[in-house]
C-alpha cells in the first residue's frame, strides 16, 4: 500500500524533494507536527498512523490523538519524529486521510447533537465516489452516528449489518406499497427488519395505516421521506402519522424520517417533540467540507526550526499519545 | 469492479430490493432519469457509462450528456433504458461517482472563470482521501484546470505530466532558500522547470532577487504561497515582486501564486491588474460540495410512472447522446 | 342612514364642534380636501358622495376621483364645498368608508397584478367581521378580482353569481371525495360548475384522478387547498397534477390553487409556468392594512386657511371630476 | 340576524354543502374546533356563542374561551358539538367575527402594554368602515384601552361616554385657537372636560400658555396632535410644554398625546420620561391586521375523523368553558 | 515659520533622524512621494509648497497637484526631489497640512454636490479648535462652498465679507423676534442683508410672516434653524413657509435653512423641490475624518529605492506640476 | 489672545448682535449653559475658563467640569453667568475648544480602553494640521495616551519629553536596517531608548534577530510597522517575533507595535493574548469627529427664558465646580 500512496499518489514536488535531498545526502531526524484549520473531530489518525507503521524505523516515534477525539483550531494533533526521507513523501496520503475523515465525523457529531440521543443512520453513500463511501460512512460511525447504510462500511466500522427499508425503485415496480411491502415480508431473512416507505403513491398518514393494516404484526417501522415537492417530511407530519397509527391501533410502529434531514432541521423535530425513531442523514454528512490539515517541520536535527509566520520548536502536546 | 461496486458497497436496501424482485420473478424493462439538485459541470459520467457497460445486455440503451458539460438543476443528465435487476444495484456507485465529480469539475470551472485565462494548477490531492485524490484532480482538469500535482491523476487526465514546485519541507532541511535551490537544480532532469518557493526564511521580495541572482538563467520562476500569519499572497505584493525583479534586470521570472487561493480571491489579483503567471489552487476545489443527484424511476414496462412528487413518463431528453 | 352615520358613529367631539360653532352661529362654507397617507387604488369614494348626497344644498359641490382610480401618497383626491355645519359631522364616516374600501382595492390590485391574467377569486369573507364581509369582497373587485365568495356580495358588486366549489366540512361528513363528489353532482343545478376539492383524504394528485374518473365528462375542475403541514401547494404539484390528469385522459379539468396564496406565492406560479386556471386568494386582500386619510379645511369663508403644516388654500386638483 | 349571517352572507360553498348533505339525509353530530393562526387576545368570541345561541338545539354543546383571554398559536379556542346542518352555514360569520375582533383587541394589547399604566383612548373609527367602527372600538376595550370615541361604541362597551377633545376643523374656522376654546368652554355641559387641541396655529407650548392664561381653572389639559410636518409629537416636546405651563403656575393642566401613536412610539415616551397624561391612539389598533381562524371538523357521528394535516379526534380542551 | 513647524512641532524621531543623520554626514538627494488614503479633493498643498519654499535650495524641485484637484486613494499627488536634510524634520507639518485641509474640501465638495447648485454657506467654525476654525472654513471655500461665517477665514479664502444672520442670543435677550429684528435694522450698516432667524419663540411659518409684515421691504430672508427637539428644518416646513409668505405678499423674501444640514439631508430637500434660497453647513463639514497622507522615499542618490510593500523608483507622474 | 479669538475669528453674526445690543443699550447678566451632543470625555474646558478669565468681571462666575471628566450627551457641563457683552462674541471660540478637544479625548479614552493596561502612545500629529498637533496630542493625554511624539506636546501635557523611535526615511537613505540602527546608537544621547524599526527590508523576525544581534545590551525594543501591502502587524507575528527573539536570547527586547492600529484591532490583541509591550495610536486619535457642543441662553436678567426646543431657567448642576 505505500508504494501506492507515495509514488504516483504523492504530490511530485514531494518526489523531486526527496530526489534532491537523497543526492545531497542529506536527510536528518526532523520533527513534523500536523494541525488542523478549525475545530472539529478528528478522525484518520489511525489510519495516518498504520500507513507511518510500515515505513518507519528503530527509535522512530509518532504520537496523536485518536479517531473520536475533538480538536481545535490549529492545535498539534499529531506529530512525527523520524528521518525526513523514511516518510516525506507521505505528506498527501497522510494530510489526505485526516482531511476528508475529519470533516465527516466532524459533521456527523453536528447531526448527532442535534438528535438528542435519538438514533442517526448515515445514509450516504450515493453521495460519495464509490472509493470512498464506506470510509465516508465508517467516519460518521467515528462521529456518533449508529448505523450505515453499505455493508462494506459495516464491516470497516465494526457493525454486525448494514441499515435499510428498501427503495422507491421496488415500489414503483410492484406499482402498489402494500403488495411491495407483502413481498419483502414474504422473502427477506427473518433478522430484516420490516421497515416500509410509505411516501411513494398516497399520502403517508392513508399508507401508514394501510400498511399495517396488511403486515400486522410483522410491521416494524414506516419510513417518511418525503419529497421536496410535497413539503417534505415535517414535525407536523410524524406528529400526525403517529396520532393516526396510534388511532387505528398500531402504536408499536415505529418512524424512521429521512430525505434531505441535517442538524438544523434535526433540531426543529427534536424542538416540536416530533415522535421520530430514528433520522437517516444522506447529504449533510457525506457533502461535509474536508478539514484541511496542514503539515509543518518544527525541528531539524535536534533544533528548533520554523517557517515564517510558524514558531520554531516542538512545543509539548501533553493531550497526545505515543502511537509508534 | 462490478461487483465491488454493488455487493458490499451497495447500499443494502437495493440488495434486499434485488432478492425481493427476484424472488418474485419481476424484472420488467424501466427507464431510469438521473437528474443533479444543482447547476454545474457534469463530470463522472463517462465512468458511469463505463460501469454500465459491464452489466447490460442486449437492447439496453444508456444516454447521457459527456463529461465537462455544463448541466442545469433538475435537468435530465443520464437515462438508463434495462431489466432493472441487471443494474438496480448499481445505483449507489453510479449517482456517487457522478456527486463526487461533478462537485469538484463545477468548482474548478468557478475557479477558471474567474482567472480569465491564466492558467490554474489544481494542488489539492492533500485535502481529500487518497483513494480519490488522483479522481478528484482529473474532474478538476474536466472543468478547466491545465496541470495537476501527482502522477496518478497525470496519468488519469491524459497529462503528460505532473506540476509541482518545491516544499517548503526541502527547503526548512537546507536551511536557506537559495542552496536548496540550487541544489534543486544541481539534481533534477532538464525538463523540470526550477520554480523555487521565496516565502520560508526571508521577505518574499528580498528572496526573489536572491534566488534570481544565484540561479540566473536557470531559473524559471517563483512561487508565493505567504501564509495567512503574513498576510497570505496579495495583488500588491504581486506588483512588487514583479517590479523589484524587473529593476534587477530578471523580467523573465515568472510569479506562481498559492496559498488558500479561490475564485474570489483570483477575481481580486485580476481585478488589481496582478502580473500572476499561474494560480496554484488547493480546498476551493478539493473542498467542493458533492452535487446530489437523484436516479427516479419513470416508466416500467412501457407504462409511465413515477412516484408522488415527480411527473411520470421519460420525457424527451435531445441534450443527452447515446453511450451504449 | 345619515343619522347613523353621524350622531353615535361620529367621533364625539365633531358633535361637540357641531354644538359650538351653531351656538356661536358660525356656519362658513368652508373646502375640505382628503388625501391618503400611501400609494393605492380607491375605494369607497362613491359611497362617500352618496352619503354627502344626502345632505348637502344647494350651491354645495363635492369632486373626487371614482373608485378605481389610483392615487399617490398625499394627492388630494376628494373635496367638498359647502357649509361646514352640513356635514362636518360626516367626517368619521366619510374617511372611514374610503380607508376600509381602498385598503382592499389597493392588496386585490396587487394581487390580480402578479397574476399576470391568471383570474383571481376573492375567498376571505371569513376573515373580516359579517358587517364588512361584502363590502370587502365588492373592493376586491375594484381592484380587479373576478370573483366573490358570497352571494351578498356578488349582489354589491353587480356579478351574476358569487363563487365557490365545496367546503372540506361536506367531504369530511362523506367520509370519502368520490362520495361527496358525486352526490354534489347529483343534487346542484345545472349551471353550478363541479370543481371538487382533492386535499381532504388522499394525496392530491390520486385524488384528481380518482375524481375525474368518477365523475367523467361532468367534472369542471380541481380545488388544491393542500395544508401547510403539507407543504401548501407548489408550483411542482400544480404541473404534477396536470401531467397525471392529461396522461388519464383528463386535459379539460381545470385547476384552482387556493391556501395562503398572496401576490408573493402567486409570483412563484407564474415565474414557473405553473398551469394555474385561478387562484382563490384570502388573507392576502382580507387582511389588508386600511389606508389612512385625512380631511383638511383648506379655505374658510372663501379665504385660504390651514393648519400648521399644511398649505392654505384650495389648489387646483385637476384629476377630480364633479360627482355633486 | 341569523338569516343574514348564513344565506347571502356566508361563502356560497357552504350553501352548497347544506343543499347536497339534506338531499342526501346527511346529518350527523360533528365537533368543529376552532383556532387562530398566532398568538394573542380573543375577542368576538362571546358574538359568536350568541350567534350560535339562536340555532342550536337540545343537547348541542359550545365550548370556548371568553373575550379577553389570551390565546397561542393553534390552540383550540371554541369548540361546537352539534348536528352540522344546524350550523354549518354559519362558518363564515364565527370565523369572520373572531378574526376583527381579535386582531383590534391583540393590537390594543400590545399598545397598553407599552403605556404601562399610562391610559390609552381609542381613537381610530375613523379608519374604518362605519358598519365596524363601534365594533373596533369596543375591541380595543376588550385590549385594555379605558376610552373610545364615539358613543356608539360607548354603548356596546358598556362606558358611560366617549371621550374627545375638539377638531383641528373647529379651530380653522373661528381662526384662533384661544377664541375657540373660550366658545367651547361657553357652550359645553359641564361634564365634558375642556380639554384643547394646541398645535393648529401656534407653536405648541407658546399655545398651551396661552390657553392656560385665557381658560384658567377651566382648561382640563391640552392636547398635542403635532403634524409630522413639523415632527410629531415627541418626549422632549411634551416635557418643555410641561415645563412651561409649571413656570407660568398652570401645574394642574393635563397632556394628552396623540398623532400617529403606536406601540413602539409610546415604548420611547415612558422609556424618555416623558409627563403624558393619556395617549389617543387611532391606526396603531384600528389597522390592526384580522387574526386569520381556521374551523376543523374533528368527529363525525362520534368518531375521530379530520383531514390530512389535522389529528383526527377532540382532544380535551381544559382551558374552555361551556358556553351553551 | 518653519522653526516652528520642525523643532517641537515634528514627530521627535525626524530630528533623531537629523541628527544621526548628520553625524554620519549623509545627506543625499532623495525623491519623496506623497500619497493619500482614498479619493477626495486636495486642500494644503499650496501651503505645503510655501513651507518647502522656505527651505529648499538650488536645484531642488517640488511638483504637486493644486488645491481643489480631485485625487484618487494612493495617486501620487506631490513629490519632493531634494537632500533629506533640508526638509525631512518637516514631515508632520506637510502632512498635517494636506490632511486636514484634504478632510474639509472633500466633505465641503459632497455636500456641494448634493446642493445641485444652491449656494453652500460654510457656518461650522464653532466646532474647531480656533487655531484652525479659518483655515478649515478656507478649505471648504476650496471644496465650493460660497461663503464663510468668520471675518478671518473671510480674509484667507479672498472674499469679500463674511456671511452671517443673527444669534438665538440675541433674540432671547430682546425677547421677542420682531423688536430684535426692527433693531437690528436700526443699526447695521446697509450692506449687511436683513436676513432674521424665525424659530426662537413662535412657529417658524407664522414667525416669518410675522417678521415680514414689520421689515417691509428692509427684510431680505428668514433663517430656518428649527431644533432637533422640533423636528429640524423639513422640506416640507420650507414649502409651507414659502407658501405663507406668498400668500401675504412676500415672495422675494429668501429662505435659507440651517441646523444639521448634511449632503443626505440636503439631498432630501432637492429631492422634495423645496425652495431653498442658500444652506448653512456647520458639522458636515467641520467634523470631516482627516484624510492620511503618507510619504515616502522611492530614491536615494539617484537609485530606485522603497521599503517592503512599496514599488521603488520615482514613476512618472504627469498630472503634477512644478511647484518650485 | 482675547481679541484674536473674538473680532475676526467670531462668527460674524456674534458681533453683529454685539454692535446691535450695544447700540440698544441692551446688556443683561445672562445664564448661558453648554451640552455636548454625545457621550464623551471632556476636554478644552480648563482651557475655555481660560479664556473667559481674561473678559468676565466682578461677580461674574463660571461653573464646569473639569477636563478628563466623562460627561453624558445633553449634560450641562459648563454654565457662565455674566453681563453677554462680556463674552458673547467668544462663543465661537469657547465651543470650538471643547469640541475638538473633547473629540480626542474621547477616541483615546477609547483606545486605551481597549489596551487593558498596555501602554498607548500617541502618534498621530501627522495627520492634523500643524496648528493643532500638540493639542490634539495634550488632548489625547487628557483621554489615557502616557505618551506622545512631538516636543510641543509633551511640553502642553507636562510630559518630560516626547516618544519616538526612528523613521523609514532613515533607514532607507542607510539602505540597511542594522546599519542605521549601529549609527543611531552611536549618536543618540543615552536617555534615548534604541528602539529599532524593523519592517523596512526584511521578514520582521528576521530582522529582529539580526538587530538584536548587533547592538546586544543596547537594545531596547523593536517596533513592528507593517504595511499594508504585508499583511499590517498581527498577533500571530507579534507572538512569532516574540518567540524568535526568546529562542536567540534577547527575551529583555520589548516589542511596539504601529500602523492603522485602532481600538478594534487592539481588542484583537488583546483577546489573542499577543505579547505587545506598547502600541503607537495615529489616524485612531487624530481623525476622532469633533463633539459637537451648544450653548443656549437659559436665564436673562433673572428671569427664565430658552428658545422653543428647550426648558428656561436655569436647572441645579451638582457635578460642575466653580471654576471662576
Amino acid at each position: 500500500m505505500i508504494r501506492y500512496l507515495e509514488g504516483p499518489a504523492a504530490d511530485v514536488y514531494l518526489n523531486r524533494a526527496y530526489a534532491t535531498l537523497a543526492a545531497e545526502g542529506l536527510d536528518p531526524v526532523v520533527v513534523m507536527d500536523f494541525f488542523p484549520e478549525r475545530d472539529g473531530v478528528i478522525s484518520g489518525i489511525d489510519a495516518a498512523a498504520e500507513i507511518l507503521g510500515a515505513v518507519l524505523g528503530e527509535g522512530d516515534t509518532v504520537h496523536g490523538l485518536r479517531d473520536g477525539d475533538t480538536m481545535q483550531a490549529r492545535e498539534i494533533v499529531f506529530r512525527v519524529r523520524a528521518p525526513y526521507l523514511r516518510f516525506g513523501r507521505l505528506e498527501t496520503a497522510l494530510l489526505g486521510t485526516m482531511a476528508s475523515g475529519s470533516g465527516w465525523a466532524t459533521a456527523a457529531r453536528e447531526v448527532v447533537e442535534a438528535a438528542r440521543g435519538i438514533p442517526v443512520i448515515a445514509f450516504g453513500a450515493r453521495h460519495v465516489h464509490p472509493a470512498v463511501g464506506a470510509i465516508m460512512e465508517r467516519s460518521a460511525v467515528v462521529g456518533g452516528c449508529v448505523g450505515v447504510a453499505t455493508p462494506a462500511a459495516a464491516a470497516l466500522a465494526g457493525l454486525p449489518s448494514a441499515s435499510g427499508t428498501m427503495p422507491h425503485a421496488m415500489i414503483l415496480i410492484f406499482g402498489d406499497t402494500v403488495s411491495a411491502a407483502l413481498a419483502f415480508d414474504r422473502h427477506m431473512d427473518d433478522d430484516v427488519p420490516r421497515i416500509v416507505l410509505v411516501d411513494t403513491f398516497k399520502d403517508e398518514a392513508e399508507e401508514s395505516v394501510r400498511v399495517a393494516e396488511a403486515l400486522g404484526q410483522h410491521l416494524a417501522g414506516v419510513r417518511l421521506d418525503t419529497p421536496v415537492e410535497r413539503g417534505r417530511v415535517t414535525p407536523d407530519l410524524v406528529k400526525e402519522v403517529r396520532a393516526r397509527l396510534d388511532l387505528a391501533g398500531h402504536a408499536e410502529v415505529t418512524i424512521v424520517v429521512s430525505g434531505g434531514v441535517d442538524a438544523a432541521r434535526i433540531a426543529e423535530f427534536v424542538a416540536a417533540g416530533a415522535p421520530v425513531d430514528s433520522f437517516g442523514v444522506g447529504m449533510a454528512i457525506a457533502a461535509a467540507r474536508p478539514i484541511a490539515f496542514t503539515a509543518d517541520i518544527k525541528e531539524v536535527a535536534g533544533e528548533p526550526r520554523a517557517k515564517r509566520g510558524r514558531i520554531p520548536g516542538a512545543v509539548p502536546a501533553p493531550r497526545l499519545a505515543q502511537l509508534i
